[in-house]
């Protein structure tokens, strides 16, 4: 067997494959970085409509606490200001819209309470998950033999509680509570802090957003590894020798000390494996699933409503577009309103032709902002679970089950592969800090053995 | 654009691709086979130890109302036995050992009649789902919510009744009930009659051996469409076009009028789609994984339980491989007892090594069978979660959330390409009976459309 081209190959740009390939670097090692796509950023995208005016196709916000990320904008100069919060919130549940300030809309005494008691529980329950190895928190197989949906038609009786709560855990997981392990929930829930953190915009995990959009962190380690970076290059299959691990791409073959895999785990099944992944591993990645999400952008002139003393926050419960933000840019020029479509929600709206989904997303936006809405400048989405090489967004989920049985082999290097991803990591799981953390947590890996 | 080389190409050659490729041959249809593996059969695969003497690493029984399978055993002159079941069997129970007939073990009368009670209600439930639509069964989403653990733990109070029905199930699955959709566990009963269908020998789904191996059958369907079948030739990429559909394959590209995939969903996957698969198919293939179950034999000289009055079925609560059977030859010259390893048992007896293992399944037949049992011939066991071109056995599940969410895409054609696999049949799912009836109604949709 000759000497490897490489000291490591890293397989996907997303930010855990970028960080990993920029640390190892860093530490003087021969890297090699494959990208199936034509860009760099995996489930962060930015596209420019304009040399003004850009909009955040996937992951586009940066909280409190996701110290990564921030060092990471900081060290390449990407600057970032506050997401727009001035004025009410806005909640349209069965017909009736109310507004709000702060995180839990004005509902009668007893669902405010019952919401409350949900929201608290659910931070103390997952006080006690134990974030590095799950399986091994105290109520681990109670836990992880129930579903979140399970738990919520359990706690919440007051009707209006269970609707907000349910859009909340839905807008966090992109998935539907039955899909997801009550485990897995809370988690995803300490491993961001509290629920809290999760949900709010200020204090909150959608509390800054960046100039020149999230991708162009991306792109700037990208330029600064771009010796290693080969874009439009899919890994096929992976083959490990004794000292030598081999990628095949479909343009060369590249062999490497040590691989970094850097894609979301249900992708990983795509590849051929040669010797084949153990079978726990090749279980795992089988049970883990990606959420479902459409991200809805309707442009309007100016941001109209901040004038009617409305932040363009807001929840409906009568749109498959349930969750609104202010997406406009910094300086308030243009006005961007940006809606979610959840899990199941998400599924079906993809379903609908764009003309019919812009109907929908204008008369959501009419309902909630006023007939000056109905004036929308142009309308664009973007559908993650059709993107073939993330298989969808944001993150990959635990189904009951999965941690307590298969959990453990997460993060196994198996020979020379080391496995990244923000899936597995125990700190903003799902997040693009947790992507970082992933990528350095590999990198650390395999330095420790070069 | 030329014109394909075949009406049909199926990928695929378990009993469901072999069933649509027989179909459509007598149906006069220009028909191309392609398998991965170097045999047929999928995860039914016999091995010859000597000329009298075969095992069945896989699927190997036949049970009442398995109409379909009984039909081409007996077209393909495939003769049948009665499994073994004179004598008494075997519950061995933390450390205690019991003498049982029929189906239940005796345990104490309260833990009898939880037992019983849980059986009747699964029944009862499972007899209200719409096995076609499993989605639209009355309390769909309240049972897709839940996983069947939690309703084992909430109606099982008695330990030895819970313990008993989990492997129960967990035979019947091969998958922790952590794992699994209540709803799904109610329509895999019904689908094969109800529960005790499922788990008896006598007049259940275990009644019957095939003289030869189950995979003689397989064999003699794929002699008689021998023109048709292509072994060591895996499907890679399937490109579909206006009129045509082609299917890549590291030896050559094959082109046909229309495409059955014959393979269990989670290996879909693996597959690269032009154009990709509709959004909502790439998320149910996600979620469904396979089980994991090893089989291990052992063998003696001699059936030497048969003359102590045991029939050589047995349960244990006291080793990983809980579940026993007498898998002698009909002619019982041999003996060969059979144990199962299941879901997680499964997943932590494979890592132990082949010595240890043996070990372990002596001990278990010396205490269930005394000390004759220490004199074994020959060990040999089959894991198949380690099986690549499978991915697991016996068959792919839905977690919680799967079947109300994207369940009715499980059978939805995209273009040409249509879907066949034990796992998309509403009769006998997961059996070989299905996988067959599952072949024939893709070879029925694609005839229509020809």
């Amino acid at each position: 067997m000759l000497a490897p081209d490489y000291d490591v190959v890293v397989v996907g740009a997303g930010f855990a494959g970028l960080a990993a390939t920029w640390q190892l670097r860093k530490a003087g090692k021969k890297v090699r970085l494959i990208e199936a796509r034509d860009r760099v950023g995996g489930r962060v995208w930015t596209e420019h409509l304009s040399p003004q005016l850009y909009i955040e196709k996937g992951g586009q916000w940066m909280g409190a606490t996701q110290d990564r990320l921030r060092a990471y904008a900081q060290n390449f100069g990407v600057e970032t200001f506050k997401t727009h919060t001035t004025g009410a919130n806005l909640l349209h549940i069965e017909g009736k819209r109310k507004l709000y300030k702060g995180l839990i809309p004005s509902l009668s005494w007893p669902a405010l309470l019952n919401l409350d008691y949900a929201i608290k529980r659910l931070n103390r329950m997952a006080r006690t998950v134990n974030l590095t190895s799950p399986w091994l928190t105290h109520k681990a197989q109670e836990w992880d033999a129930m579903t979140l949906q399970y738990w919520l038609d359990k706690n919440l009786k007051f009707r209006a509680a269970h609707q907000l709560l349910t859009i909340g855990l839905e807008a966090i997981f992109a998935a539907h509570p039955s899909d997801i392990s009550l485990l897995h929930a809370l988690f995803y829930i300490k491993s961001g802090r509290d629920l809290e953190t999760l949900m709010n915009v200020e204090n909150g995990a959608q509390e800054e957003r960046f100039v020149g959009g999230a991708q162009s962190i991306a792109e700037k380690i990208a330029t600064e590894c771009s010796t290693s970076l080969s874009l439009d290059t899919a890994a096929l299959a992976i083959k490990q020798h004794e000292n030598i691990v081999v990628v095949s791409t479909p343009i060369e073959e590249i062999s490497a000390r040590k691989a970094i895999i850097a894609i979301p785990p249900p992708l990983v099944s795509k590849l051929i494996f040669e010797p084949t992944l153990p079978a726990h591993q090749h279980q795992l990645f089988q049970r883990m699933f990606m959420g479902a999400v459409v991200k809805s952008y309707v442009l309007y002139e100016r941001p109209f409503w901040r004038n009617q003393g409305l932040s363009g926050q807001a929840v409906t419960t009568d749109s498959p577009l349930q969750i609104w933000f202010d997406n406009s840019p910094a300086e308030g020029t243009v006005g961007v309103m940006t809606g979610f479509a959840l899990a199941r929600q998400a599924q079906n709206f993809m379903q609908k032709d764009t003309e019919e989904r812009q109907a929908i997303a204008t008369q959501t936006l009419v309902n909630l902002l006023g007939e000056k809405a109905r004036n929308i400048d142009r309308y664009i989405d973007k559908s993650w679970h059709n993107e073939w090489w993330s298989g969808g967004c944001y993150a990959a989920i635990m189904p009951p089950g999965a941690w307590t049985g298969v959990g453990q082999y997460l993060r196994k290097p198996f020979i020379h592969l080391h496995w990244a991803g923000t899936e597995t990591s125990d700190v903003w799981n799902g997040y693009i800090d947790g992507a970082i953390r992933s990528g350095e947590r590999a990198a650390a890996e395999v330095l420790a053995l070069l």
